[in-house]
């Protein structure tokens, strides 16, 4: 029996501006048929079946995880939500404390929720080759043989030959990303790999080493997983309570390598060669994606000329490039990047500066997602608001009035049903209402399929803020 | 007595997506307070008053150059419409024709719409040498002293010095665009000057040399003036009818410069130190506008990182640029320019390209010019399309109806009269209308302000072509 953990707490900045805190890389359509989460259950379907597969992400992007898992019967009650990222360590402890109840002497695969691995079938054929290993007691970590001097990534050093495991390895030396010329002279002497982040062990050995290696961490387990609760609509995820969030957060942030990996004795070193890419930022986009015969990764409304060696990736406006050579270009509806390829690590420090600077696009894109649904401002001006709102089947948003502002809505897509001043209304696409200041009101899609409206909002204060809410599904009363 | 003929019929395709077919260079806001057209105008007003200020344009950008030039009192009945652009010969003599009318010995100088000239009162100044060069009856061009070897204009070689005109030269040699090697020589050799399209002449002379070296648009300059006709409503600047039409687009398309300043013998050069620039490619922006102190010329909403050398004009939307070097970025709502800042004339041939290609970017930007106004398209799908209309004053839209659309109005500005199926309603900010499919309607701005209005359309076929006009004022019916 084999039990999948998938990380998906990343915050992604280096993929802004298509990745912002509220959608993050593992999120977005970067590479293959679906989102990097998606791609990566599907990759372990085969071997896994989708009740065995769990997963942990920050609560900002739970119910997001949930819709983006829904089409493969991916049940909600095994994503456990974190209130706060404290790297792996404790995300992988209680996931293993959880799986402890179902079976102690599972084997638990740990894997990034965001990676691209371009031979799905040989991945799985080491996984179960690690998973052999794992059921020997080791903690088994996959190694990429690296085909170049990355500083950018952790090297492991392979020992000698286990004999009770062919094709694994023990492990000589656990480094963290290595200077350029460390990295170079692990190149020059082989023997070295990339650490990856994909693990498996038993979940009873890997408790073990966790009570022995990070013993505070072990001792709040059971207590934290007595504060595990339902979310009460919708998706019902596992989240923390109030108790349980307090405890969360002062747990030590500490990676599974550095409090587990490198002070274990039982390390095993699978080497596997998977066609591996972390899409670390955009320039990896050239590793991952096709590129037309001047070496050009370019989305379908793109008109290059006479560009060689770039990344350019837009949505519905047109872009026309000329004579670029190793430029990245990301357009989205609100924010637009350019950037020399060779300096796309950059991004991460622009994103940071953006929030110093307090700009919302370092955090919110165009479209923000809402526990109901998401809204888009289609245009913003001093005394009006243009918005598009979708509304997922079966929600509703809070019963609010609005102080300043009036709101046109008209339905362009699905039906709605309107409380308005205590009358209730239903509304089929092409019918339109208005919402008064100060009227109580509450917008809900009891239908099977996805509400959109278009909202004119019309004050002299124009304002997120400007909202009385009277009761709302999502607790934000 | 001097009169100012300003030739605005430039396509400007150089400056796209800025500029569009339907918004060229000349009506755009590049350097200084106003769009260049209207800084060309500024920049003679205290040496020509307005009532002398004749303007010559494609009768595609006629009604919005009037409405540029409204604040300066411009009289619209002197600007005349081009059915066709013939080049500057056939605008000069009709503008010449039309001005002899009332005062052959006029002198009479002409200007390009869309240059720059940075030091605007020894531009003055010389005007006045010109004309007093003018007045002893010689074709009075100015002349730039070159700065560089440039390919892109055309130059003419100072002869010796005029004995009736002092600072006046006679003209060696005018010379088309030369190539690289040539351009070099004559900056070598000295006394070349750039031809920057500006002349001055006396009415009377220029006709006649019209007689004698463009003989057939002579011929036809009395016939052409007489099918000129006004413009029935808003502005009334001139046109010409049916068969003036058909006259005009009959003519030879020639140069003022080939046609007759390089085959006259009364030509003469007056050298013009004025800081002048013809802008005519996105490369031209770091000569006229302000650089940072990494040599970058930004606008507000950018935010450069590590960037030199580079051109980024953004609008709304942020714009994050990194270790950019010469690069020029150029943001519309619709059309975005990712361009190597030393290819910048490609910008035309993509241009052509992006036409041949049929995209609708290569014509019309976001926000489409109407005769009553504009349209700005805010979102398209399939099945509905989100609209701001803004209503000229006193204008009205036609009469109409839609056979596979509904829409929905919300007006956010202004005040609005709206006829239905033969009912009047009068609708304020923040009030709305149901126009249904096939309703006869029709949208009005009776008031002093400018109206502005929300339009959600919807329908199974979505479809500027999808318009049946019952009445119109600007005869599209």
């Amino acid at each position: 029996m084999m039990y999948g953990v998938i990380l998906a707490g990343g915050s992604g900045t280096r993929f802004w501006p298509k990745s912002r805190e509220q959608v993050p890389k593992q999120l977005l359509k970067i590479c293959g048929k679906g989102t990097l989460v998606q791609n990566t259950v599907e990759r372990l379907l085969p071997l896994i079946p989708i009740e065995n597969i769990f997963l942990v992400t920050n609560a900002l992007h739970a119910l997001e995880t949930c819709r983006q898992m829904d089409a493969f019967g991916f049940l909600p009650s095994q994503l456990l939500a974190e209130p706060v990222g404290k790297n792996t360590a404790p995300a992988i402890a209680l996931a293993a404390r959880i799986l402890a109840e179902e079976n102690p002497d599972a084997i638990m695969a740990v894997f990034p929720a965001d990676h691209v691995v371009q031979d799905p079938e040989n991945f799985r054929r080491i996984l179960e080759q690690g998973k052999e290993v794992a059921e020997k007691d080791y903690l088994v970590t996959l190694g990429i043989p690296p085909s170049r001097a990355e500083t950018g990534y952790g090297y492991i050093k392979k020992g000698s030959p286990l004999e009770e495991a062919p094709k694994a390895f023990a492990v000589e030396q656990f480094m963290e990303k290595p200077d350029a010329q460390t990295a170079e002279s692990c190149i020059q002497d082989g023997g070295y790999f990339w650490n990856c982040g994909v693990f498996l062990w038993k979940v009873s050995v890997l408790l073990d080493e966790i009570k022995t290696h990070l013993p505070d961490l072990y001792n709040r387990l059971d207590s934290i997983v007595s504060h595990t609760v339902e979310n009460k609509r919708t998706f019902h995820y596992r989240l923390l309570d109030e108790k349980g969030k307090e405890l969360y957060e002062s747990l030590a942030s500490i990676s599974i390598d550095y409090g587990i990996l490198e002070k274990s004795r039982r390390v095993a070193l699978v080497p596997a060669n998977i066609q591996w890419n972390d899409v670390g930022a955009w320039n990896a986009l050239e590793e991952v994606l096709e590129k037309d015969a001047n070496g050009n990764v370019v989305t379908e409304n793109v008109v290059p000329m006479d560009c060689s060696g770039s990344i350019i990736q837009g949505e519905d406006r047109l872009i026309a490039a000329i004579g670029l050579k190793d430029v990245v270009v990301v357009d989205t509806p609100d924010a637009l990047l350019v950037c020399d390829k060779n300096q796309a690590q950059k991004v991460k420090k622009l994103v940071g500066k953006l929030k110093t600077e307090n700009r919302s696009e370092a955090t919110l894109g165009a479209t923000v997602q809402k526990p109901w649904g998401s809204y888009t401002v289609l245009e913003k001006k001093a005394n009006y608001l243009v918005k598009r709102l979708d509304v997922y089947s079966g929600e509703q948003l809070s019963l609010q009035s609005h102080n300043h502002r009036t709101e046109h809505w008209t339905v362009v897509a699905g039906s709605a049903e309107i409380i308005l001043n205590g009358k209730q209304f239903v509304l089929q696409r092409d019918e339109s209402i208005f919402i008064p200041k100060y009227a109580k009101h509450r917008l809900s899609n009891p239908s099977d399929t996805l509400l959109t409206l278009i909202e004119v909002q019309i004050g002299d204060r124009i304002d997120e803020d400007d909202i009385v809410r009277y009761q709302d599904d999502y607790d934000r009363v």
